[in-house]
């Protein structure tokens, strides 16, 4: 099978003009077949200001309304994701960007309302890849860059999370595609104690996350990040990582988050 | 050869959610391979209102800089052309929005700068189409929605005219297609008489065009609709129309603009 690398890049990466160049450069040197999945950062939160909109929250969660989508389109699938193109293609990287509606790359559920209503909030589900059109444009040399705003397929687009988008595609181009999911942020990859640069994790399994989660040594924010590797090797991927942005083009930099022993043997 | 159609939607169409999806859902009922090119309509107008951003003139002529610039990717290859994408999914339409860097469809030059310098503004060159990534897509059924945004190719994105982006694509996609140029707009067609709905021209040639120019009979607002037509059909475009957009699917409505009788003896 072909290899498949599918970086996804959040934060303050995204906001700082020169990092995100110096990351795209990185990027853009990676050999072979890519995909890059990028979050707003803060120019969504900056333009709601702006427009003086201000964020809708129930029960402390945030959510989409129709104003707030519009902003999030305006910014992730707009002004970002066609700046993060065009930087690329002057780098000789041919990128392509997508939101979910494009070729019907993503297609998600809308959030069921439960106690929440969340909006115009997506879902990923195990059909929301257009694998063939994915694997034709990596087919064709092209390297689609991925912003969070996927469609319902009846009209609407969806505001979704760029990290579940990520695991998604992974989980579900391993069917075509031995496939890396490579998580960059701003440390070094999984730590013991962030206030000690050398208390990096190598390697966790599923097993190893729910000690480290239990023990309160795994910072919770970074649960969701963790959960959706794993979700990703359960699924097929070869392996996930993560790793700092900087280290984007380094083998084997970070935490590798794979498959437990016993599941290993068990498949 | 394959026939193609390449429809251009502006004006108030676009500001008009009910209007845009009439016109969207006859388009969408288009058999075979066609292309969208559509305007801003007034988004990028009031989003700069909201903003506080005064269009920058000089000497009469709109500049675009750099805040233009990203009201105008925000709303044409963003909020515009991804609810545009949306609703033709919607449709049963395979639609794939594109800005100019998106797989490098269009590259353009910035706009030397004579008296005026227009800022983020690209002119079409005659090679500023890719084909190859074009009838990639068009071979794959997808149907590409270009909004009026393009790039450098190092790295800038440039606000263009979308008129001569449709025009550009019509005149260059005749190497590999025999294309149809449809121009939507608000009126049946080329009026001699603003007043008199019976007035339509049914066809025209260069030297035609001339003479209705020179008599003031032909609106100057209409020159570079008409010269757009006049360029795409010289370069071997097989017809150019200009059309009342709830005409879009009917075969010969509208005025159509042909290649002058003396022209077609001599090529």
């Amino acid at each position: 099978m072909k290899k498949l690398k599918i970086i996804k890049i959040g934060g303050n990466v995204i906001n700082q003009r020169h990092d995100l160049n110096a990351f795209l450069t990185a990027f853009a040197e990676i050999k072979g077949p890519k995909i890059l999945v990028h979050g707003g950062g803060k120019i969504a939160s900056e333009l709601a200001e702006t427009f003086n909109i201000e964020p809708k929250m129930v029960n402390g969660r945030r959510i989409t309304d129709e104003a707030m989508l519009d902003i999030a389109v305006m910014s992730y699938a707009g002004l970002l994701n066609k700046n993060i193109v065009a930087k690329l293609q002057s780098l000789s990287c041919n990128a392509l960007g997508l939101s979910g509606s494009d070729g019907n790359f993503i297609s998600c559920h809308r959030r069921p309302v439960k106690e929440i209503d969340y909006g115009f909030v997506g879902d990923c589900h195990e059909n929301s890849v257009n694998i063939p059109f994915t694997s034709m444009l990596l087919d064709h040399g092209i390297t689609p860059v991925c912003s969070a705003i996927t469609h319902d397929g009846k009209g609407d687009l969806l505001n979704t999370n760029a990290d579940t988008i990520a695991a998604s595609l992974a989980a579900q181009l391993s069917l075509n595609f031995e496939v890396e999911l490579i998580y960059c942020f701003e440390l070094p990859g999984l730590m013991k104690d962030l206030d000690d640069a050398n208390s990096m994790i190598n390697e966790v399994d599923e097993n190893e996350v729910q000690q480290l989660k239990e023990a309160g040594i795994i910072h919770s924010g970074m649960f969701p990040k963790i959960d959706n590797c794993l979700m990703a090797v359960d699924k097929g991927a070869k392996a996930a990582w993560i790793r700092h942005w900087k280290d984007v083009q380094k083998e084997a930099a970070g935490t590798k988050v794979g498959v437990a022993e016993w599941q290993m043997v068990d498949s």
